[in-house]
């Protein structure tokens, strides 16, 4: 459907401009962009601003390649943070789900994606030497692979395993288990299994 | 839900500011703010920039209130356009709508809202005085009443017929093809332009 309606280009070039975010399509950019123009004028250029200057200004921390303003993130350069254990994670998104969990006191290493030769993604595309170094630096007591438990996930974490397992380091995995309000009657077997055979002291949990 | 793991001031903002858009959660932001940053600066710098330059330079025409670049919009200033036909609509959208069918030759008059007590809106708000002026000047012959099929729809219809009725004038309404409580912008092209092409004298509606 073409808007030959919009007569103006101002508006027809920030509606092109929203189509082009993920999930977004003509009319829902429409309805976004004519809510703009009732804000304030004010308010409507910090928006602008602020998506000009997140994608100039952002870095990604030299340590961990997570989202930063500086050039060592926030985490990394907290004192207060374990060091030695180091949470490996596909993306950053990964990051702000653990991190909400308030569970986890350690540091992480964003690989910047996942194995997957469907999608032309090899190991050579992760940020894996880094991880290595960090690793053979010698200041790393524990790695947590905490990655999907998909096909993909599994290959990334079996390829990690094998190029780490050379040093002297504790090298876990995330539980796979039964999620908390699941019911075990419709769990799928392979869950199940693993988390009979994983399972832990009952005061632990 | 909060998101502490935002370890970033500059991601925080753009992430809150598309929150501020209807329709749009942190989540959402969040994925839209992520797919920004896999793309090119330039690409994004233009988006923010299309932001910025629709609110501060769109104007709204003088003669119908349609969204503009120029003073006078480009449908006003249109000559092969019917000049003597105006079609009075609710809002941008519905000027879209119509302008998509391709039945309507005349020019627009956008009344910016719909008499609706509920919401406070009384004729007073809307863009009435200036409907009355140009219909007052002369060279007007018709006015369409393109409204919603909805009780508010109905009440503006009667408040602009009264106001209008004493000109020697035409006053139609679209057609009833458009089911009773559907809204005009989501009107399929066919039914709507068959509506335009079969407008009645208000009365007889």
């Amino acid at each position: 459907m073409s808007y030959q309606g919009l007569n103006s280009k101002l508006l027809d070039e920030a509606v092109s401009e929203f189509s082009k975010l993920p999930g977004i399509g003509r009319k829902t950019a429409l309805r976004l962009v004519l809510h703009l123009l009732k804000r304030d004028t004010d308010d409507v250029h910090q928006f602008g601003n602020s998506i000009i200057k997140l994608r100039k200004e952002i870095v990604y921390c030299e340590n961990c390649h997570n989202i930063s303003d500086t050039p060592i993130c926030s985490i990394c350069s907290d004192s207060s943070r374990d060091q030695s254990v180091i949470c490996v994670v596909e993306n950053i998104k990964d990051i702000i789900a653990i991190e909400n969990t308030q569970q986890f006191h350690g540091v992480y290493h964003v690989l910047g994606g996942i194995i997957s030769p469907m999608d032309g993604i090899g190991p050579g595309d992760l940020n894996i030497p880094t991880l290595e170094n960090k690793v053979g630096s010698g200041n790393v007591n524990e790695i947590i692979l905490a990655l999907s438990t998909t096909m993909e996930g599994d290959t990334t974490g079996f390829y990690i395993y094998r190029k780490l397992s050379k040093f002297n380091i504790h090298i876990s995995t995330i539980a796979r288990g039964i999620s908390i309000g699941d019911e075990l009657e419709y769990t799928d077997e392979i869950t199940l299994g693993r988390s009979i055979k994983n399972r832990i002291s009952f005061l632990e949990k």
